[in-house]
């Protein structure tokens, strides 16, 4: 049986430990592609790259796989790869894993999820996952056999057409993890608070700060199943119509 | 009575002929202020400014309102203008008009709509406009008695939480436009063909290029009412959760 073919991407950059673990993880399952932003790319949202040019290198990470570095968005990586690195369409496109949650209201903001959103919306399988441990040592050991067996089962039963799959894990010992559950996006927001500093010339400038406020106790939330120690699995779509207000609203509007 | 709080932004930059139009517009309805990028920010999606500092100046230019320039993306635009510019919470964010469509697909690559959006997760009353036209010397003028109308039936019919609305509207004259339209996001997307070139030191270079295609022809989706000479409205959602599809999705990666 041939090995299904899967691209890897992500937000931290190609050589941020996050995609390195992936890559291995993903290494025992199918034939991986890796192209990545070359350099930190978080909180791009789903920007892609219109007033500049993109350039790429292949460089020579560990590992069979090929590793491509663009000097663009996540988002552009996906494009990129489908029209100019791949021969095919991949089986599977996987992102991350990120140094940090991604759960909640931050699907939007995250380049990683962004490029999962992007490769659904090219019609292919994808799967972002993200830890909830910011730190660039942070351990990736414990997501290994959760990670592995999302993918094998994604690829067994394929998702619905026009949904990715937002994954994201505690910062907890395998051992203590409660298991996979699926959830929905929590009701959850960022609280800005912008700080503001003078530069040397006397100008101010600020740095985007905030704290992270989560409105939602539900059950079956995000938010709520990673903090009682369940990974968490959001389907996430990209047809953004509130369909059940379209009625009311074409009333409104035409009266 | 006391006229509503307006806050205007847009991805163009802030002296684009798209937001000075809408701003005169607003101008006739509310008290406007305008926090909006200095410089063009188009296809930015959802980004946000993290590994920068932003930067902000008030200039002036025609009409009553206050104009702020900010180094930044348009959803910064919207932190920033909530954290740092208004006294108080606006009753309507309106982002645009932006020279070009943001109907179906591109409402994720937009950085006019992702302003709109992010005023959305802040629990504000939002809509984005766009025109069909790419031009910076597009007329706007048609727009006007619409997108007038469009915003005094939100004032006076306030959006349900989590609704934003993506306004697009044909280039045609007034006369031709033959009314608004309430619909769903078309199924669409852009096929990539990056535009590959060779820079004068002999190294290769890729300009993002690519083909819109739209794969729906259904009479409620967004693309067939603009095809058809109607202003779209598509409420919009930021909630990405595919509900209808979380109890299969837990049978699946439980089994």
């Amino acid at each position: 049986m041939q090995k299904p073919t899967i691209l890897v991407t992500n937000d931290d950059g190609i050589t941020a430990p996050g995609i390195r673990n992936l890559v291995k993880f993903m290494n025992e399952i199918g034939d991986v592609t890796v192209v990545a932003p070359n350099s930190p790319q978080s909180g791009k949202g789903h920007a892609i790259t219109i007033n500049q040019t993109l350039t790429f290198e292949e460089i020579n990470l560990e590992g069979p796989q090929k590793d491509y570095a663009l000097s663009g968005t996540p988002v552009d990586c996906v494009k990129f790869a489908l029209d100019k690195i791949l021969t095919s369409k991949p089986d599977l496109v996987v992102s991350g894993i990120n140094h940090g949650a991604n759960s909640s209201i931050n699907v939007i903001y995250s380049g990683t999820m962004s490029a999962a959103v992007e490769a659904g919306v090219e019609g292919l399988q994808a799967i972002g996952f993200s830890l909830l441990d910011f730190a660039w040592d942070a351990d990736f050991s414990h997501a290994k056999e959760f990670i592995q067996k999302i993918v094998r089962n994604v690829l067994e039963n394929p998702l619905p057409k026009g949904v990715v799959l937002n994954v994201n894990i505690p910062k907890l010992a395998a051992s203590e993890i409660k298991g996979i559950k699926v959830c929905r996006q929590a009701n959850a927001k960022w609280e800005e608070n912008f700080d503001e500093r003078i530069n040397p010339h006397g100008k101010k400038y600020f740095w985007l700060s905030g704290y992270f406020n989560n409105m939602d106790e539900g059950e079956d939330a995000d938010e709520t199943a990673l903090a009682e120690g369940y990974i968490s699995v959001v389907p996430v779509k990209f047809d953004l119509t509130a369909h059940e207000y379209i009625a009311e609203l074409g009333q409104i509007l035409n009266s």
